[in-house]
């Protein structure tokens, strides 16, 4: 025995999270048992209240603590307007910028014909049903710049197009501050193809 | 509001953590709620326990669920020598080697007259009053080699000798594995004053 059972079990905890090894879950705890008892309790109480308290939104997906979320809640939002978006995570970034006005999508996940995921699972039947009553007039796909959010966004499209329900995507181009010379050939082939007038 | 208040709160209690910013505490955040309730539960019972249950020791100062700890406890243990460290992950570093048989003395911090730490701030009456009965012959001092470390050292060292208890510390050298090449100057000195014989 290494540690005394109760920091080995904290220890333990710490490293089933991502991107932290043992090194790390070892330091972590070490601290824990350092900060006062208040942020201690805290920390345990913001733990199972996020896990507890937390709920999808049955309108769009987000994560919220309630439901349906303020977003969907939110009467001066533009309702003709659908942002979809991967992850809950991708909505806080969109909301940052405190820019777009409408509604949003989350579809937990992204299709992925090497990981086997399908258009049933993730969280598109909802969207469509969202569609049907004709108040949509667009649809932005804003899943990320990989091979499975275009797949996705390819699919979102040719399903929705048909309906005469415009699709969009965000731009490709250089990120700002992105030099040149660092930029892939993929991304400046995106730049030159989308250029805009001056 | 970015996030729902129980995530929030969650990504609060995350970055007040070492080395954890505000945009991994959101990742661990996120990650958490994915997880099953079981280990969530689990988590926030380890953490309120190693908050609670710990202690330290009364005559180690090492962290320990039993006081005295397992290893003051221990008879089979030589209890005619202590070895000093600064803190009790240092006790399980060196009973990862499975080499070191006697007791041990935890600092809980290093001398450091540039921050103001005196011998009186650190756990360090505890280890002389341990000296008393003279059962104890030699003190191992294994403090970092740094400043601090070093003070520490010398302090300890002078108190000590003159009651006749033999005082050593442990061998400065190349790290095993190290390139002659990119040790440092003063480590290169100590290897060649430390040398030893083939």
């Amino acid at each position: 025995m290494l540690y005394p059972t109760p920091i080995a079990k904290l220890i333990d905890s710490f490293s089933k999270l991502p991107g932290i090894g043992i090194k790390t879950a070892t330091r972590l705890a070490f601290y824990t048992i350092g900060m006062s008892d208040e942020d201690v309790n805290e920390f345990a109480k913001n733990l199972l209240s996020a896990k507890r308290d937390l709920t999808y939104c049955s309108i769009c997906g987000n994560l919220t603590d309630d439901d349906p979320c303020s977003i969907c809640q939110d009467e001066t939002r533009d309702s003709s307007v659908i942002l979809v978006v991967e992850e809950s995570k991708d909505v806080s970034a969109m909301e940052k910028i405190q820019e777009y006005r409408g509604k949003y999508h989350v579809l937990h996940g992204l299709i992925s014909p090497m990981n086997g995921v399908s258009p049933d699972d993730i969280n598109l039947k909802t969207l469509i049903t969202r569609l049907m009553d004709g108040e949509v007039t667009e649809v932005i796909i804003a899943t990320s710049a990989t091979a499975d959010g275009e797949a996705t966004s390819m699919y979102i499209s040719r399903v929705l197009k048909p309906a005469g329900i415009k699709v969009t995507r965000l731009a490709r181009g250089l990120a700002v501050g992105s030099d040149i010379e660092y930029a892939d050939e993929v991304t400046l082939l995106r730049a030159i193809e989308n250029r805009t007038e001056l």
